[in-house]
């Protein structure tokens, strides 16, 4: 089946989903993003998602044009039209479109909001089965990364700098210390034992399923440190993962080409990947 | 009569502008824009605006989808559909509709291209008559300045800071020292007479206006200093005024509550617009 978008209202086929041009998104991007991952057909994470969307939302002074009880549902709605059960769902709120001028528009200018579903192979990852390789870059970014923000042009370069590396992530690395990934959380695991995660600040988004995996981590009554840890600190770690909507717990088993550990999937990593999807299934949003 | 925009191959009343909300010009502000002054229906400073253009694809690896003949033989041709005289035109390249993944898509993902204009009175500009009052905000942008992308989300939120505190323009600052307006380039003129710019970098966009107005002080043999300069130094300066395609050489009146020289436009600075909107009608291009 061709896959249904959500444009302002109407249920479209992906193909018929377009946005005028003067939407603040596509000339400004003037807009926030949250991507839910999908499992069995439910949302996960679903109320930090929605927490952090308020979040991002209120930190650029967009007003939602539906209410969150009313995201769930639109979400849950195109999950159900494509017949999703695994992958995820996009959503993106704009600040509409309007002549184009910097500053906000007249109040009468209603927000975009989009949605698009991405099948992908959660659990059954092969990525995380291998675990994957990981080039750092330098963090170009603006100092508002905890918003997330559609903005995202940094994160691109840095994303395709590493895929021509032949690697599936960067790290972004300012004064020294690993802030996160372009498009994840990431931690390493000490030789002792303790996962390290960079604190929340302006200076990283506030990971969703970083989060949970913490709290997860915690569970397991692992040592934990929030604190800033350096590349070469990483370099020389037992472990490494990242976190995100589209990877779980993902096991990265080399940056800059250096193995990390023995070179293959930490055993702490591969446990609170196990953690984190247990998690994923219970706690699935089908309703809202 | 209805406005007419451009949108990859096709001419569309603005209503029917659109583009896929898979364009990664909306989902990731992977793309870079230009905007040239039309007067008199001629494109301003066009040579140069094509010459940022370049080199803004060059720098995030982007290729124009057409040559830049073709582009501005568009951007006239657009100009003479919507009979506009004066204003501006807005081209916009971004890397074209994909799956959304954040490296690049398949080389057989045409990039977007998409064209439309804004009437504007430039010339008779009754900002331009009362001088303009700026805002100075902190700088919290990427460390590309000098790419004209559209990740212009810290841009929007400074014009709108600056908006909400009744002034024009917000001039950002970094380090203490002033970088550029969130929309234009920023200058000040000395009690002695000598023009200040910040010298070109990574930290501020290369202004079209801004070096034709810097060649034509260099004619009128004012002193000319590129170098940074603090905001202490803005406040006490004789005159200041900012330089962009939608604005030419715009006074600046007052900056953070503060009057600059007398609180009227100086004298320097109106001789210098003057010149430029004579150097804007001579040298207009009107044919590809």
């Amino acid at each position: 089946m061709s896959d249904i978008a959500y444009v302002n209202g109407e249920f479209l086929p992906i193909e018929q989903a377009r946005i005028s041009i003067l939407d603040r998104g596509f000339v400004f991007a003037d807009g926030v993003y949250e991507v839910t991952a999908v499992l069995g057909g439910g949302l996960v994470d679903n109320d930090h998602h929605l927490a952090r969307l308020r979040r991002s939302l209120s930190e650029i002074a967009l007003a939602c044009p539906v209410g969150m009880d009313e995201v769930t549902r639109l979400e849950l709605d195109l999950v159900r039209r494509n017949a999703l059960t695994e992958g995820g769902v996009y959503l993106q709120i704009t600040r509409g479109a309007a002549d184009r001028e910097f500053a906000f528009p007249a109040a009468d200018v209603a927000p975009s909001l989009v949605l698009f579903t991405q099948a992908r192979q959660l659990v059954d990852s092969p990525d995380a089965k291998s675990g994957i390789a990981v080039k750092s870059v330098a963090d170009i970014r603006w100092r508002r990364r905890d918003i997330k923000s559609v903005a995202l042009l940094a994160q691109v370069l840095a994303k395709q700098e590493a895929a021509a590396a032949g690697c599936r992530e960067a790290w972004m690395v300012e004064d020294g210390f690993v802030t996160e990934g372009a498009s994840s959380s990431a931690f390493i695991i000490t030789r002792k034992g303790a996962v390290i995660a960079r604190p929340l600040s302006h200076d990283i988004l506030p990971g969703v399923t970083r989060k949970s995996v913490l709290a997860l981590a915690a569970e397991e009554n692992l040592a934990i440190e929030e604190r800033r840890f350096t590349l070469a600190e990483a370099y020389d770690a037992a472990e490494a993962f990242d976190s995100s909507a589209s990877g779980f717990v993902m096991p990265v088993v080399r940056i800059d080409g250096k193995p990390i550990g023995d070179g293959a999937p930490g055993p702490l990593t591969r446990r609170l990947r196990e953690l984190y999807i247990a998690h994923a299934r219970e706690t699935a949003t089908f309703s809202a």
